[in-house]
């Protein structure tokens, strides 16, 4: 049988420092335990733009499709502020989403011990925060039709269509759900269904797919109240359930709230190929930090667990994924720090290839 | 001449208790600084639906558009929760909005210095905050059409649409760049531009306005990098302008950073009235909070606040609104405390009545 393929795209800013990193891992595992994986790079966002004039080329997408995972970096910069929407960085990472139809965004919101005061809030309500997003990622306000800026009477006006099928929402609810099953059997479903009609039907779904779960505790809360929730007391959550768009901002709340955006992962899976594996992209939450881009500070900790998610949910290697986030854990409670981990309590400042190497050497 | 009118709504739960305090408040402007109001009530929310079968009454509304300024306390209720969407609570106060055109929601986030320790960020990142939140409130996805749950082949799928006109997204910028003016001069807007045309839009619109306000320095942020900046450093923020749904989320994420909920005040105001005045309605941030109503529990100080606003943007009388606002501070500062206010620290526990009697005395 030959090995699982993982399609690297590195991106933009900072993805191809930190994905430097993620191959020392991959080679560490194939080199000590015996998981290899055929890996391949190609290009993505603003590099693919450079090099095809599109944030994603149709070679690149066939990949993809192929791929028994993808482990992206980043997209987008300042230098493509000015493209044209249909050419920007983003809609490379879009297209990927949705033409592998990648529609459960798992984001966990996890803070780590060594890490707790880096939050800006106050320790007690962080310190072994565990958090599950959800974040449905293929529909809603950013695919839906009608869409675009046109004329109307002597203006312009700009339209999106938020838009969820029945269906749509019951498969990322049920994966939420399953996720739920596996952790502390507690859901809680977001949306406005005080405002949007969307939000009813999304209720609605989410109500009815619980009853294949009845030791799941579900609750709903509108997402206005789920992000000052958040911000008051968020070790009062498990998973989270929410659309596109409030998961978005949400997850980039909660993200925050550990205060330690330079290490966490995020997973988008789809539905299961031949082999059974689920279509997967896993990516860092951070961005291309454009600001520290090649000065070696950018923290590879966030992709290295993206790398032990793929471990986990595509290739059945829980273990081994445990032991991989068990080796970042331990390299940061020995004080090993990156720039943005580095606080006035000291610690070691290290380059990202020195953490790259620290997290090896605790494996 | 006639006195100003002002129209009180207190709506449901906690609505009447608080509103009951504003009334003292009232009553002292007129007595002590001759500053007189022709005050009305009317019904709103679950309280109208219970007397007249809808959450807004024909009536009421006329009433509304005529008066010179409306006091809402709050709407919604577990009471309310099944009734159908065209006649929930919260249509009743979408109504008004709609109606009485009012697109420009201010909503400051401020903390204030006597509980600063109250906010569950560290103390350093929110003393002092001082922010105000400019969301439009009559368009964007809340009111867009086409919108319902339509069959589709043999599934249902929950439409919103998001739109706006050029020129809604310029008075909401003027608005929020004439605030800008009077306070610190930054301006940052908010939307999803990388992903949304709505937003592209919006983002050229706001740059054009800014023209006509050159002083003010203007940036743009995608609203989930927004939320994560609240997060992580809200003192970075003087005014931010953004769309009714971020607004909506945005809004009340800020309101919790500055960890008194109960204190928290809102205009909303339309185009000026033929007498110059704008149309407007203040109500607190907070809900009805069906868990404490009726028990004397609820803190009045957000709705006294709101009627601040109400002097100082419908009324001209900047001072006397200061006037109230430093009254509530003192009694802060005093460490009179409703329940929502007390910690372990101590303080003197009131009820809403003792609380509202205490800012009367100081003023
Ligand atoms: C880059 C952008 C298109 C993307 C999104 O809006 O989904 C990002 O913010 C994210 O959350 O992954
Ligand atoms: C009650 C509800 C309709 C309302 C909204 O969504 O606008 C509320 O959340 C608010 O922010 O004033």
């Amino acid at each position: 049988m030959s090995n699982p393929s993982v399609l690297i795209l590195p991106g933009d800013g900072i993805g191809q420092e930190v994905m430097a990193e993620v191959r020392k891992i991959i080679t560490w595992f194939g080199d000590k335990r015996g998981l290899n994986f055929d890996v391949s790079e190609d290009l993505v966002g603003g590099a693919a733009y450079d090099k095809h004039g599109v944030p994603l080329a149709d070679e690149t997408m066939a990949k993809a499709q192929e791929a028994d995972a993808v482990l992206l970096g980043a997209v987008g910069g300042p230098k493509y502020d000015d493209l044209d929407f249909s050419v920007k960085p983003e809609r490379g990472l879009l297209r990927l989403r949705k033409e592998m139809d990648l529609y459960s965004n798992l984001r966990p919101a996890q803070c780590f011990d060594a890490l707790a005061d880096f939050s800006s809030l106050k320790k007690e309500l962080v310190a072994g925060l565990d958090i599950m997003i959800v974040r449905e990622l293929t529909s809603g306000v950013y695919f839906g039709e009608p869409r675009g800026i046109f004329e109307e009477g002597n203006e312009r006006v700009g339209i999106n269509t938020q838009r969820y099928t029945e269906s749509e929402i019951e498969r990322a609810a049920r994966s939420a759900f399953e996720l739920a099953m596996r952790r502390n059997k507690k859901l809680c479903s977001m949306e406005k269904a005080n405002v949007m009609e969307s939000g009813i039907l999304w209720r609605e779904v989410v109500t009815e797919v619980a009853k294949d779960y009845p030791e799941v505790e579900l609750s709903h809360m509108y997402a206005d109240n789920g992000a000052m929730q958040l911000v008051r007391a968020p070790k009062q959550f498990d998973v989270i359930l929410t659309d596109n768009l409030f998961g978005d901002i949400l997850s980039d709340c909660a993200a925050m709230l550990t205060g330690s955006l330079g290490m966490l992962p995020s997973a988008s899976l789809g539905a299961p190929m031949e082999n059974g594996r689920p279509k997967a992209l896993y990516e860092p939450v951070h961005g291309s930090a454009p600001d520290i881009t090649g000065q070696g500070k950018a923290n590879p900790c966030a992709c290295i667990l993206s790398f032990a998610m793929a471990l986990r949910y595509s290739f059945d290697q829980g273990d081994e994924a445990t032991r991989l986030e068990q080796a970042v854990e331990k390299v940061l409670a020995d004080g090993v720090r990156t720039g943005d981990l580095m606080q006035s309590d000291g610690g070691t400042p290290v380059s990202t290839s020195e953490m790259g190497d620290a997290v090896v050497a605790a494996l």
